[in-house]
């Protein structure tokens, strides 16, 4: 699927808000989680050995919602409290493209900036404009930053599902751990007064 | 070193104030982070494995922050911009002992109100006050999430070090990933407004 096809999906597009850090702020933060040249290189490894696979691990991540209620919430109608499956579904393709962003490295200011427009349509400030939907109104932070370990921790099957060396999976598996740390401290910028951020 | 002698060291003491979450909602973040009963256990093993290393993942830890100037701050004095070395001699014990506590499990309510006690430390609320030092007044919440890899990835090694199998060596980090993830998690409580925690 190109990119242009995925519903609400906006990376690299002219209204996507500039990032309120420069780049030596993304830097430090990129030194704060250890991530180096060789994590670029090891996510692209990364991201040709997760392409075939991104339905089945979307598959383990919505039954992982699913099987909570108090994460399903997220997805649900403000009013009646069911699920919405448009949403889900929507939501589901640019979650498979984010796999493919992660791994797209080196990380440009698109994407940089791109991180930010993720954070905000988790809070209220933005949460349901991509996909015009009534749902619930906010993601509380707190699941974003708990959700550091499942979108960690389940990957590491799927990069052992590969030709690839027990090193070259670990660096994999490192390469995306970092990753994911740096791009949901990303997500938390609205959450937080500025200057405490 | 008993508890009474870690300086500002204050798990259990009444003047703790209690948690704003209950049982429940610290039920549903163990959920999002994927931690059961058998963590519980493996962070015993761990505790263990740990306790007489403590010593080297401190110098591990302190030397990252030491690396980086941006980290080293937080450390420094509000005027002069200098380390104050007792603030972090204090602060290296308290440490320690976090990690004595991270892997004393089960977690109950005195540990669980410590934990906001530990984020408010780390915020302009609560900053400096445990030491009486005139340090720079807030860690910005973006380190404290970042954090969250080095703290994990860190400390694999020296789970190594012992006689436990691969498969529970495996056990313990993940444990360990999994309570720093919620940890961390609960430490931004100040940053943020309640309702969108």
């Amino acid at each position: 699927m190109s990119d242009e096809q995925i519903p609400g999906y906006t990376l690299g597009d002219d209204d996507v808000p500039e990032a309120p850090i420069d780049r030596a702020a993304f830097d430090r933060l990129q030194q704060s989680v250890m991530f180096t040249d060789d994590d670029e290189e090891y996510l692209q490894m990364a991201g040709d050995v997760l392409e075939p696979q991104i339905d089945d691990i979307l598959e383990v991540w919505y039954g992982f919602v699913g099987d909570h209620d108090f994460l399903l919430e997220y997805f649900a109608d403000a009013d009646s409290g069911e699920p919405i499956e448009e949403y889900l579904d929507r939501v589901r393709e640019r979650f498979g493209q984010w796999i493919r962003d992660t791994c797209d490295t080196p990380y440009d200011d698109d994407w940089l900036d791109y991180q930010f427009e993720i954070g905000r349509r988790h809070h209220r400030m933005g949460k349901n404009e991509a996909d015009d939907v009534d749902a619930v109104e906010h993601i509380h932070m707190r699941y974003l930053v708990g959700f550091i370990y499942p979108i960690t921790a389940t990957i590491r099957d799927f990069l052992e599902n590969s030709d690839h060396s027990a090193e070259e999976v670990e660096k994999m598996y490192h390469a995306w751990f970092k990753s994911v740390t740096l791009q949901v401290t990303l997500w938390t910028y609205p959450y937080v007064p500025d200057e405490d951020w």
